[in-house]
Formats: C-alpha cells, sequence, structure tokens
C-alpha cells in the first residue's frame, strides 16, 4: 500500500507548532517573533507571494511587517533599507522577495542580509554552516528544509543505510537537499543531466527526491520497489482534455504509474510545494529563538 | 597497464607554475605575493610543518612571513595579530597552524581570517563558496585541490558520465572534494562509515577516493577495472618485517593488489601528501593575483 503524503496536512502542523512556539517564547522572553518581507516594483505574481506570506505570519502570531517599494528604487536605498532592518532588534526574519526588477543587483542585496536573518538561507554563510553540518547556527533553505520533514517523517532522524539520490544540483535546491540528507547519515548521490544511466542510480534508491523541471521524467521503472520519492518539480503542460487552451501542474515524477511502485510518495501539487513558506514561519521563529538565546523546536 | 601517479612530480610542476607566475604578477604589476605564518607554541611537529611551508614559500619567490607566539598567548593577542594581517596589504595569504594549544578557540580564530586571505580553505564563507560552486572567487582547502589536480590531469576538466565516489565525510576533505567533482560534472556519490554494501559502492566508481583513514580497506574487489583510485588516508601501521617497533605509512587503499586493478592510482606516500603544500602556494598566488585584479594560472 502506497502512502501519499498530504503536503497541506505536514505544513499545517509545522504551523501549529509554530504557533505554539511562538505564543510560548513571547510569554517566557516577551520576544514576539518579528518578520520583514522587502518587495521592489509591481509584478503581480511576487505581491501575490508576498501577500501569502505576510498572512501566514500573521496567523503565526509574528510582528509582521511589509516594505513595498517602486520599481525604480535605487540600489543604496534597498541596501540602507535592509541595513535598516538588520539593525532592528524587533526583526528576526528578513526575505526580499525575488527577482528584483533590473538593474537591481540582487546577490549583493541577498548577501547584505544578516546570516542570522537571513530566512530564505541564500546567504553564502548559511551554505557553507549547511556544507559543513551546522545546523545550530545556520538557517536552510526552505524548500529543502521542507522536503526533510518528509523523510524524517518517513525514516526518523537517522538514515544509516539508506541510499539517496537526489536528481538536480542547483544551489537553491539540490545542492543543500544531499547535504541535509548527508548529514542525516544516507549515502548521497548527486545525478544531474550529465549523468550517465540515470534510471539505474535512480533505482538503487530507497530515497529518491527529484529537482530537475522535468515533467514526469522519472517512470515507474526507475523507482526501487517501496522507495520514498520526493518530487519538488512544478511544470506547467498543456492538458487539452480540460478544454483547448487548458493547462495542469505535474511533477518531475510520472505520478500515477511511479504510485504503484514506491512505498511513500509526495503529489504535485499539494506535496513539497505547501512547505515552503510553512519553512519560512519556522526558520523565522528560529531566528527569533537565537536571538533570544532559546532552543527552538524541532521541525 | 596502470598508471602511479608521481605526486612528487606532480607538485614540483604546480610549484614551477606558482614560481613563474610570481614572478610575471611582480613584474606586470609590482606585486610580491606574500604569505604570513602563524604558529603559536613549541610543538615540533608544528614548527616541522611551519618550516616546511616556510621555505617552499621563498623558493615560490614570495615575501614569506612568520610570526611565532609563545604557547601562553592570549586569544585577544592572536586574534589582534591576525586583524594586523588582515589589514596589511603585502599579505596575501594567512595561515594559522592547527593545532592552537588550549584553551585558545581556534574556530574563532580561523573565522576572522578575512576569506580572500584563508589559504587554507577553512573559512565558512569559503566553505559556502565551494558549495554554491563559486571557484572563481572562493579559495578551495589544499588537500582536495590537490586532489582534484590528479583528476584534471587523468580525466580532463569535464567528468560528464563519470561516476565518482568519495569514502569519508569529513569538512576537511569529504565534503569539499564532492563538491569539486560535482562542480566538474560528476555524478557524485558521498559513501562513509554508516553506508550498507560499501564494497557494492565503490565498485561502481569511475573516480574512486578514499579518506576515512582506516589502513588498506579498500580492497582489490572493491575497485571496477580501470578506475582511478586516489587515496587520502595516511595511516602509521606496525612493521614487524623492519625489525622490532618498526614502523610504515600506507594508506586507506590496499596499493598492491588494487594496482592490479585500477587504471590510474596514487601511492602511500608519494600521493595526494606531497601536493597540499603545493596547492598552499597556489592558493596564495590566486589570492595575490585576485587582490591584484588578475587573472590567476589554472591548476
Amino acid at each position: 500500500m502506497t502512502t501519499v503524503i498530504d503536503g497541506k496536512n505536514v505544513a499545517a502542523s509545522v504551523i501549529q507548532t509554530v504557533k505554539s512556539a511562538t505564543a510560548a517564547l513571547e510569554k517566557s522572553s516577551g520576544v514576539t517573533t518579528g518578520l520583514a518581507v522587502v518587495i521592489v516594483g509591481d509584478d503581480p505574481a511576487s505581491h501575490a507571494y508576498v501577500g501569502s506570506k505576510g498572512r501566514m505570519a500573521k496567523e503565526c502570531g509574528f510582528k509582521s511587517v511589509q516594505h513595498t517599494l517602486p520599481a525604480e528604487t535605487k540600489q543604496e536605498d534597498l541596501a540602507a533599507l535592509v541595513a535598516t532592518l538588520n539593525a532592528d532588534p524587533s526583526i528576526h526574519g528578513i526575505l526580499v522577495q525575488l527577482p528584483l526588477p533590473k538593474p537591481l543587483d540582487s546577490e549583493a542585496i541577498i548577501q547584505s542580509i544578516l546570516p542570522e536573518k537571513d530566512v530564505d538561507g541564500l546567504s553564502v554563510v548559511n551554505a557553507g554552516k549547511l556544507a559543513t553540518g551546522d545546523l545550530k547556527t545556520g538557517l536552510v533553505s526552505c524548500t529543502p528544509a521542507g522536503a526533510m520533514v518528509f523523510v524524517r517523517r518517513t525514516h526518523g532522524e537517522d538514515l544509516s543505510g539508506l541510499n539517496a539520490v537526489v536528481i538536480g544540483r542547483s544551489n537553491l535546491f539540490g545542492k543543500p537537499m544531499a547535504q541535509l540528507l548527508l548529514n542525516a547519515n544516507a549515502t548521497v548521490t548527486i545525478a544531474h543531466s550529465r549523468t550517465k544511466n540515470l534510471a539505474e542510480v535512480c533505482r538503487n534508491a530507497d530515497i529518491l527526491v527529484a529537482a530537475v523541471g522535468r515533467p514526469e521524467m522519472v517512470r515507474a521503472d526507475w523507482v526501487k520497489p517501496g522507495a520514498t520519492v520526493i518530487d519538488v518539480g512544478i511544470n506547467r503542460v498543456a492538458a487539452p482534455e480540460r478544454g483547448e487552451g487548458k493547462t495542469r501542474l505535474v511533477g518531475d515524477v510520472a505520478f500515477e504509474e511511479v504510485s504503484a511502485v514506491a512505498g511513500t510518495i509526495t503529489p504535485v501539487p499539494g506535496g513539497v510545494g505547501p512547505m515552503t513558506i510553512a519553512m519560512l514561519m519556522a526558520n523565522t521563529l528560529i531566528a527569533a529563538h537565537r536571538a533570544a538565546g532559546q532552543t527552538p523546536p524541532q521541525f
């Protein structure tokens, strides 16, 4: 019997933990967890993302601040805002919504966020901490952190003796995911577009994580029977069966046929997707606990 | 026919490149490459290492500075020295010889070295740069950088389609080595003490790198015929055949039997060992080129 992970459900339980811990932190130390979200320009999709992050932050009991800047904002003014937020003790997490309008240099802005407030986990210092296994002071980017929650709830904390294969080697997902799996004692293989015999490599995986952006690339015969399959791809494909010009979302895994082989699988949509924003809240809570000298909850 | 890599020979060719580029940099921009080595206390082995680094730096044409501090040096005085070296434009590389005598906090000292002068590649910023594939501004720790020179001279720059297996996941070697191999497009597996069926995992490797510290653990039947085997282990074992109480150095690979299977292999001693100090010189030269706004040579 295959278990289909309900990402919305897991995300809701993460949010529940964040809510309780936010209230407990406030009670024990008087610290209200604070998240600042910065958005530049008028991109509707970016505004929608930022809106839902703000709503979720309020739901968690955070102080939620949004800074909306015009598209023609200058680099130095954006940098000055980040510096102000870095110095503000009531703000524990800073998120600058990407992409920034041209010609702003987003890399310089991201790297100027204090690593301990970098709740997106994008700074080179947080990458270095993750790479060297320092999860006690580092912050991990939200999507791999969310995927690891699924892995832990399926296999526990210790993945000793399990083979994990990550397909995809992006800095945003594949590399940090591999480091998290390694840190949990899995034997980890990172496969990618240059890998030979990819299907064979994947068949070796007890935990298979796909993050390549190729619709339904992972087929049933790529999967070891009983394996845990985590699908990080979100691809929009034509769905003529729904009517002319209609589309639907699919992952990197051919869900229907792989479901017949896998032990545990995440759907798309409704799998890893809902976890990203939940882990953003978790990271902000973790940052607030550390700032207050308290031990954050485990997710 | 198995190729046995002569590490001394390769190291000498790296040093030759460093010498020429040091002279060329001085001629073109007036910049003399500068390396500062800091040693605290009287440990004879540490003094021997520092001595050979200083001699090699001079041989390369560097300005070579050694700071010898007493064992009872205070943390703040050592930190002040590092701050002075950070600010000194004639110094491009700073190396603090480890281990530091107790109770000095070596982690704080290492992290206080400017990342662009951290020629040992130990700072969290350099770990993050390597983890995110930024080799243009980062500095890579010397032993994995040296092992990669062997890999490049055997397989070229692009390892697409090759499977690499690294046994060992230390921050000093295993993890950075895996990242370098991945960056060169290999499909990379990181195996370690918790790996199940280690021999089977290793048999899959076109490039097998062992860094576990277990004498002659890798046997002939762990190795794919024709594979490149790089042995980073240095283990001292009893050698009664040389007389009572005598010892000898062996690697993590059973050299004699594996030589019969591998296509290319490094010996111990005389393989990776001599590369570490050569890559320290290379890193210092790279740092000096960057400080002068010039493109460093490739190694």
